[in-house]
């Protein structure tokens, strides 16, 4: 057996998220669909770095499975894409390590939060960023990313739907990215809790309205309750830009 | 009664094109829809500056109506926009004199086809460009549009499903722009054929892989027999630019 590591992107609109759920559509599901074609109709298991939820892109997530199969590693991108629906595109495949491990051996994510601000909504990016069509204090957001990132216990931002115990992770960075009116909020950590990424985006949005200082921000990690953060923007915002091993 | 005339964009990807079809979701009959609405119920029919197929885009196509209600010309797109769809944005709109036709007014039209080259799909550009990981030869692509503008009989350019008699347009300039791996074609032109700008687009595709010269292009317009160009190249990459006046 052969160990094979994938990068792959997906538009997540058309997905009930990454996870099999019985009788819904999912990138799992189409990914394992077309393992199993490849091999004849044997079924196969993925395991991803992490799961995304419905509507959530990824631009670089990571999946490993083991094969029999001696495909070379530079072909299994085209062998795996033509039995795959468009909307999700393995961009690179490796041999690994039967060691290798999507989830644990990842050490560093980086996620990506876009945000459009024309006055009106732009029906292409309907699907790919929130329309935020607002007045902005950016350097007041720039100020809360700071008090954010660090070794943290964020309880405040994470969904109470979880069933993770141990809630400290630490943010490497917050980038605020400004590009025409784009908004791009980039955050690399060594891992995320169940909504982390949109509630730490929807608190920053807020912080640029005005409704909390930076201070008052930073100050919501102490309460280690959801209800101390901002809202919870979108999901059609959110890509899983980059795992790193 | 007053007439409007409204400037809207559309993603046409999960349309079964502009115009009303029986038993079918297309961006005509959401608009319609939405002003039938709008005017409590009461039916009203919309006049475009002309169809889209299915997938194909808008960026500014134009349609007229008239309406009994007095709603300030500035209102109507946020009026429009809270009964609509968020594939279907109306940008701006207008009082026009009761003369006003958006088809038999219009003078000019500008059409773009987007083309992307990465040697693997993007999924998120599948359902907005066309994607063509193959070796152009841009020069010659050039050099077959100068041929191609002006004032032609398009018949080889037009698809063969069209009760259209006059098959004499001038296309006023094609404009090829690079930008990193895309690669978009604007028509300008005082008329479109059915089909016309995905043919064209077909063909320069063609010229560019060396399929035919550009003086072979050129020698299509004289054949007046669509089996003469090249491929009609696929839907999603087209977008009714901007319509004039």
């Amino acid at each position: 057996m052969q160990r094979i590591k994938c990068t792959v992107a997906y538009d997540g609109s058309p997905f009930a998220g990454y996870q099999v759920q019985p009788g819904k559509r999912t990138v799992q599901l189409e990914i394992e669909k077309a393992l199993s074609s490849i091999h004849k109709g044997e079924e196969l298991r993925i395991t991803a770095s992490g799961r995304t939820d419905a509507g959530v892109h990824a631009k670089g997530q990571v999946f490993h499975f083991d094969t029999k199969l001696s495909i070379p590693e530079d072909k299994w991108p085209a062998v795996l894409n033509s039995k795959l629906p468009s909307e999700i595109v393995v961009r690179s495949a490796e041999m690994v390590p039967e060691d290798f491990h999507a989830r644990f051996s990842a050490v560093k994510k980086e996620y990506r939060y876009s945000v459009y601000r024309s006055r009106t909504a732009d029906p292409f990016k309907r699907n790919f960023a929130l329309h935020y069509p607002f007045h902005l204090n950016l350097e007041e957001m720039h100020k809360a990313a700071e008090h954010l990132i660090g070794e943290h216990d964020f309880t405040s931002f994470c969904s109470a739907k979880t069933d993770v115990e141990d809630k400290v992770r630490t943010l490497y960075k917050i980038d605020i990215s400004e590009r025409e009116d784009e908004l791009t909020f980039a955050y690399t950590g060594n891992g995320f809790l169940y909504n982390m990424v949109r509630i730490l985006s929807g608190t920053l949005l807020d912080v640029g309205r005005g409704k909390y200082s930076a201070e008052e921000a930073g100050a919501m990690l102490k309460a280690r309750d959801r209800s101390a953060a901002g809202k919870t923007a979108a999901p059609q915002g959110l890509y899983l830009w980059k795992v790193f091993y």
